[in-house]
C-alpha cells in the first residue's frame, strides 16, 4: 500500500497494514511501525484510537519515551492540547534529573533519565510510546514517574505483546492500543518465533 | 519560571524562557530547550511561529531529525494535519534505507537514514529539528530528502547559530526559528564560547 494513499473503507486499525515489515535480517526488528507516522489519516486514527479509553479522564502531560515514543507521544499531546515530557536515554540531558536502569528487549541493562522540574504529586500523565514487548522500558518509566510523585493515567501504544511484561502492564495500569482481537495472536506468535530465534541465534 | 505555568503576557518568543541552562558540564549541551514542550501553551506557540513563514507555501509531508526533532516535527505535522517521517540513526530501521554520513557538533562522523518507500520527485517536505548549532545534521538530512528526488519546502527549527554551516542553510533554503533578532546575538556568543571551551579541553 502506498504509503500516503488514504483508503475509503477504513475499518477499525486499518492502518496497521502500513507497517513495513523487516528486510534486514535477525538483528532488527520484525517490523517497523514508524510507516503509519507518514500517512496523516493514520497517524490521526491512531492517536485517536489511543485517546479513546481516557476520554472521561483529565490528563495533565503526556510523556513519551525516546525515541519513536517521542513521535507519537508528541501527536497525542498535540491533539491533546497538552504538554509533552521527554524521558530519554541516559547522557542527554544538561539539567538534574532522575534515572532509571532497565534491561531491554535484548537482554542489555540500560538507563533512562527524565528531567526534575516537571513531574510533582498531583500531575497525571498519560505515558506514550511505540510498542510494548518485554515491558522493560515501559515499566522503567512508570516507575521514574511515580517516584517524582505524579500519577500515571495509563499507557498508550500501539501494540502489547502478551509477554510476562506486558500482561504485567495490562493487570496493574489502564491502557489502550491499536491491534484488534484478531490480529493479537499474530503480534504474540511473531514473539514467540523472534525469541525462539533469538535464543538460537545466542546460544 | 514553572514549567507548566502560562503567563497572561506572552511576547514573540515568551517561552524561550523555558529553557533550562546546563547543570552538568561541559560535556553537554549548554542549554536544554526540552522544557519549551512540557508547556502546552508554549509547544503550540513554538510551533505557530514555526509555521508561519510557510502559511502559503504547500507541504505534504513533514520529515523530524532524531532524536528531539521528533517532538517538534510530530507537533508540526499534527498541528498542519500531515504524515511525519522519521530521518534515524543508523542501525535502528529495519527497512532498505538511503543513507548519509555527517559530522556533528563534536566532530564525529555519524551516519543518518531514511526509509526509500516514502519520499519521491514531487513530494514537498518541511525539515524539522531542535536546534541547528553547526548544521552538519541538518545538512545531511536536506542531501537524503533531495536525494530520494523529494523537495525541500524548507527547515524549521528554534534556533540557528550564525555558524559556517548555520549561514549556509540560510542562504539556500527557506527557513524559521524562533529566536527573537535582539537574542540571536546570545545564541551566538555562547557558540563562540562553547567553541572555546572545546577547543581547550581537546588540546
Amino acid at each position: 500500500m502506498d504509503a500516503l494513499a488514504v483508503p475509503c473503507e477504513r475499518g477499525r486499525g486499518w492502518y496497521l497494514s502500513l507497517m513495513a515489515p523487516n528486510a534486514k535480517g535477525k538483528n532488527f526488528a520484525w517490523l517497523d511501525p514508524s510507516r503509519i507516522y507518514c500517512n496523516h489519516q493514520a497517524l490521526s486514527d491512531c492517536v485517536k484510537d489511543l485517546l479513546q479509553p481516557f476520554q472521561n479522564e483529565t490528563i495533565d502531560l503526556v510523556a513519551g519515551i525516546d525515541a519513536m515514543g517521542f513521535i507519537l507521544g508528541s501527536a497525542v499531546a498535540t491533539t491533546l492540547g497538552k504538554g509533552f515530557l521527554a524521558i530519554r536515554k541516559a547522557g542527554h540531558l544538561c539539567v538534574q534529573t532522575e534515572s532509571q536502569t532497565y534491561t531491554d528487549y535484548s537482554g542489555r541493562e540500560k538507563l533512562m533519565e527524565v528531567r526534575m522540574d516537571v513531574l510533582k504529586p498531583g500531575l497525571r500523565v498519560l505515558l506514550v510510546d511505540q510498542w510494548i514487548e518485554t515491558g522493560g522500558t515501559m515499566r522503567a518509566a512508570i516507575s521514574l514517574v511515580e517516584r517524582l510523585g505524579a500519577t500515571v493515567v495509563g499507557v498508550a501504544v500501539i501494540a502489547i505483546e502478551s509477554t510476562e511484561g506486558g500482561q504485567w502492564i495490562k493487570e496493574n495500569y489502564r491502557y489502550s492500543h491499536c491491534i484488534p482481537e484478531d490480529l493479537q495472536a499474530q503480534i504474540d506468535k511473531q514473539y514467540l518465533e523472534s525469541f525462539k530465534s533469538f535464543k538460537n541465534h545466542t546460544q
